[in-house]
């Protein structure tokens, strides 16, 4: 960030303190101080260079993945940084790689499926990375639906182990990260079956690659599944695929918290509540949410900062042209999508609080908010993962032609993010399950049974369906209470007027499926209501810092109204506002988005992204985007040469041989 | 297609004959001879591969495109192909080449903006490709803004010259394509000056390399931008930057058809009419919307097989899982694409005949409908090419996790098709150009001026703005008529909506930038209309062939249905339909989803895409996915060891060192 800042005089607009939005964002001062830290260290360190990537064949790619990740874990030991430091650590790094899957779902899941004599053996192997863990679920066949898994393990009392076979083509495991290459071990989930009954799909702890020299073990094939979306971006992962033939694994890597197979081949379900497991479901799906706002903030990051220096038309006379960021067009774009980002980030916040919550009550045997958090968590994922991915491709667009360089940074950004809206429940099946349990909800209404958590307005229906938005002038869209009012009445009418096509069938089950768009159509409105009411109620909190609150209040509000006008034939049809409170909000929004132009770039600062991080020639701190996307473009490989390899075979006899085709 | 045609079932199911349905595709029996000849000779020939492409090197990637270039020639001379059949030739390696620009942009510009004698001069050497040519107009710091171009050519009186020149970085010309490594020669754009006097931007055309050894000329710096979005994709193309420093060329490279400069230094206007280049332009555009329904039925293809072939839940007793295309939500986010690829098949169809009768007209100077045409091709490219852009993603997202495997086709499909969202004119930017025309043509109608062409619906502005709905029951949907009116209501009230609020505005300029976001939806509303009622025209047409007309219908009906629940904001607010109707179209749009379901494959099957040309294992025609996606997976070259390349450096180590973060 040496030499002149270009931005400077974006900067000095700024109407509030930048430092304390800072801490804001990223949660507490605290954070911000180790979170700037490891940034920093991360960004110093020339390993861990990413502007070649692009660049880089599959197997570059991949050799510097394992080099990055074994030089991280020597530096994590060396620094002797906390677990909180090296996850920052391994979250700069920003490279997709099997430590992803070592440490995120491979130690959590033996953490929360395993016995404790299992943890016991396992957990100190995995903490001093002296086996690689993945997590093998998905098959070539079956990904949503996890009971259709096809995998077998089938215990032999004879030998007491089970034998884990792939029977089917389609049953061979495909997709998990880490599988491929790197390996030793996998949590694989098959279907366990004891003298001849299946008891359903369970989790097995299997080793896959001899320790002394990577070589599979005997009956497993593995390799990698092939190339992925974009360069650079999730190719960096050995995704892989697995087939089990006559696999023996010793009965006691049935991972057996929940349920066991004795010696003799009895299945018996433990003591441990299942629900337990839900748990580590919402704790997956919280984290899901936090790296959405992140992944949508460096897009908005980058978008922000190249609208100032981009200018473009407005100088008829000869001065200087207008930045993009000034047209209206854009900031219509370009605004939601920073105010989303924050929303996202505070619902986040929020949810790791419900993790928290939802686990004490478990603790304590209390599962009464369990299917609540568990849609709520569910819900949220889909809409904050569909919206991001959304949202990288339009701060592309808004970068214009420049956009579409690799150099640019969104479309290995989007390359990479998207999986987001598949893994861990493809959305659309999320918004089912949502939809589900708000028809059991609004079917119990009238039993008085009462809503919890984020359907407690569900309790007011009554009010709800009849009550009429109280927006008479512009400035009635600033009221919290009426925001937040038009969403539960959308959102609750919604789900009502499904519930009431619903009750006309007569096979409850065909309607679901009959009407399943409209009912998905529900969740995101109820969804949605949880982001707006989580922000509004961050704004109840005491926020310290000149500004911030009023940039925070600005934000949620347009959020909010941005959202009213992409859905307006929700809050029009179900009445919930009329077309000229419409027309106000539009207005308003207007006027949110002249409020919100001085303060863009330093709103986008307080994420405190480094340039190493943000990996974007248009996204940088210092705005000096020209001259570094032409020094960028001749480090291409094809730049080597003046003339091509090729023009002596394929270019000068072109030229030279004056063909001409006669019909042309 | 040898082997066991898995969709035998699904294609045995279609109501209506799909030969007939081929010719209604491509325009005519004659077309659909040449193109399925061509498509077949292109797929069998062994160099014109495309299944390693994504697993290149960016040198490698460039030196294949440049045989595939060469050999393609070869070729077309040998087969003594006719122009049409050398454009589908091209069309069908499906992979972006100089040649692209050569034959799409150099050669026309030529034809359009050179004279007599330039033309006669220089298009025998491109013919023949004695030269190889590319269109240098965009700059790296003007995009859309083309009248703020930077680079200069200054007439030179005392050698009869143009001297040219790139005073700034940001006038350095950046992305044309061919530009970086191939290109022999440019029509470039400079500020044309003479006697110190600017002139404004004009089309020169300069040679950039040595014809002998391909080396740059004395002056010039040239090169390639690098990477873009995507691995395969665009990055066959040289995208390119150039520079000059003080570049001589002769008096007559400038392209003098419409404006000339004398020996003397004099700058002349010709007698033709500068509105001619305007063709082009409109030509350019026409061909922009057609490649549009050509990507997006390339992703409806492979998503609409790979949902019929892909099963997942709906088995509680172990039977046959459900496809996936059987469930409505999957049906309500396919089908309209499904609809869009036909719907702007069929508009792109009517802007070719538009073409030729404003090139036509133009001949005989009539200038009086170019307005009206040229609105009306910028908004059809912005509206098609976003809609196909997001399209092709949401293909990508129904096929689930595997349609993020580079293998699916879609990832390259969208990397290598959304740059049409920007180059030819910005969307947004052509948004604003309709809508501004809108408000000129709203402004006019108290003068009684006839609005035409697709405008004259505005005509009818007194019914259109006070006119109710005509729907009661759920067929009335099914109305031509109705549907139609709909749509109109909504674009003009709109457009008359923005017309008012514009009127409010002291400084019309003003107005326009701070409504700009509304008007762009105008603009949109009425590009949608045009698009509906092109394909209501088109089914006014005798269409022979069993059921094929029927199958027309159901598309056009759920075209324009779902572009209502979309937009349903739109046409509830400004009173076009009732919440009531809205609903009832809704309920029509299921039924019509039904009807669609059993012709969803043979409707895929009329685009008469080889699977070379598809370019997917998941939308092979046989339906052989889960073997074929398991056989490709080795062929990547990180599966060429078992034990991958940074084993012995990286992972060994690791697993041997027993560290332990003493923190964690």
């Amino acid at each position: 960030m040496e030499g002149v800042d270009h931005l400077a005089h974006e900067r000095s607009k700024a109407q509030f303190d930048v430092d304390q939005m800072k801490v804001v964002w990223v949660g507490s001062r605290h954070a911000l101080q180790v979170s700037d830290r490891i940034a920093r260290l991360v960004a110093s360190d020339p390993v861990l260079r990413k502007d070649d990537r692009t660049m880089m064949t599959r197997k570059e790619l991949f050799k510097n993945t394992l080099r990055k990740a074994a030089h991280g874990w020597k530096r994590i030991n060396e620094l002797r940084l906390s677990e909180e430091e090296a996850s920052w650590f391994r979250h700069y790094v920003d490279q997709p790689a099997y430590t992803d899957l070592h440490w995120g779902m491979f130690v959590p899941f033996i953490k929360g499926s395993g016995t404790e004599e299992q943890q016991k053996k396992w957990l100190p192997l995995a903490y001093k990375m002296q086996i690689i863990g993945c997590y093998a679920q998905t098959e070539l066949g079956h990904g949503s639906n996890v009971q259709g898994l096809e995998t077998t393990a089938t215990f032999d009392p004879k030998t007491d182990e089970f034998v884990l076979n792939s029977p089917t083509l389609t049953s061979s495991k495909w997709w998990p990260g880490g599988l491929g290459k790197a390996a030793t071990h996998a949590v694989a989930f098959a279907r366990l079956i004891t003298d001849g009954k299946d008891h359903g799909v369970n989790g097995f702890i299997v080793q896959l690659r001899n320790l002394d020299d990577h070589l599979p073990l005997p009956g497993i094939t593995v390799g990698d599944i092939g190339m992925k979306f974009g360069n650079g971006a999730y190719n960096s992962m050995d995704n892989g695929v697995l087939r089990f033939d006559n696999v023996r694994i010793p009965r006691d890597q049935m991972l057996m918290r929940v349920a066991q197979v004795t010696r003799e081949g009895k299945y018996v379900q433990s003591n441990v509540p299942r629900q337990l497991l839900y748990g580590t479901m919402v704790f997956v799906r919280q984290t899901i949410v936090a790296d959405a706002s992140t992944a949508l903030s460096r897009a908005v990051c980058i978008a922000t900062r190249y609208s100032a220096v981009r200018r473009q038309f407005g100088s008829e006379n000869g001065g200087v042209e207008t930045q993009v960021i000034d047209y209206k067009t854009q900031q219509s774009r370009l605004f939601p999508l920073l105010a989303s980002a924050y929303a996202f980030r505070f619902v986040g916040e929020w949810l790791k609080w419900l993790y928290t919550d939802v686990t004490q009550k478990l603790q304590a045997n209390d599962f009464s908010t369990l299917p609540e958090a568990h849609a709520c968590t569910a819900g949220l994922k889909s809409l904050t993962t569909s919206a991001t991915a959304d949202a990288i491709e339009e701060c592309r667009k808004l970068c214009g032609g420049h956009g579409y360089l690799s150099n640019s940074g969104l479309p290995e950004l989007f390359a990479v993010y998207v999986p987001a809206c598949t893994y861990e429940g493809d959305n659309i099946v999320l918004l089912l399950q949502v939809a589900r349990f708000l028809m059991k909800t609004v079917s119990q209404l009238p039993s008085g049974k009462k809503p919890v958590g984020t359907t407690s307005y569900m309790g007011r229906a009554e009010h709800l369906i009849q009550c009429r938005c109280n927006v008479q002038k512009v400035e009635d869209w600033l009221k919290p209470s009426v925001i937040l009012e038009a969403f539960e009445a959308r959102a609750i009418r919604m789900s009502i007027a499904c519930a009431q096509d619903l009750s006309k069938f007569s096979n409850q089950e065909e309607g679901f499926a009959e009407l399943s768009s409209n009912l998905a159509e529900a969740a995101v409105a109820h969804c949605q209501l949880i982001v707006v009411s989580k922000f509004i109620e961050k704004l109840q909190q005491d926020i310290p810092g000149k500004g911030v609150k009023e940039q925070l209040q600005n934000l949620c509000n347009i959020y909010a109204l941005y959202i009213i006008h992409k859905h307006l034939g929700d809050f029009l049809s179900t009445g919930s506002i009329t077309a000229k409170q419409a027309s106000l909000a539009n207005d308003q929004l207007r006027s949110l988005y002249s409020k919100l132009r001085p303060n863009a770039i330093a709103l986008v600062d307080a994420f405190n992204y480094t340039d190493h991080y943000l990996g974007s020639v248009l996204g940088r701190y210092d705005g000096d985007v020209y001259p570094n996307l032409y020094a960028e473009a001749w480090k291409d490989p094809l730049n080597e040469s003046v003339v091509p390899d090729g023009y002596r075979e394929y270019i000068q006899p072109l030229l030279k041989n004056q063909l001409r085709n006669a019909r042309l």
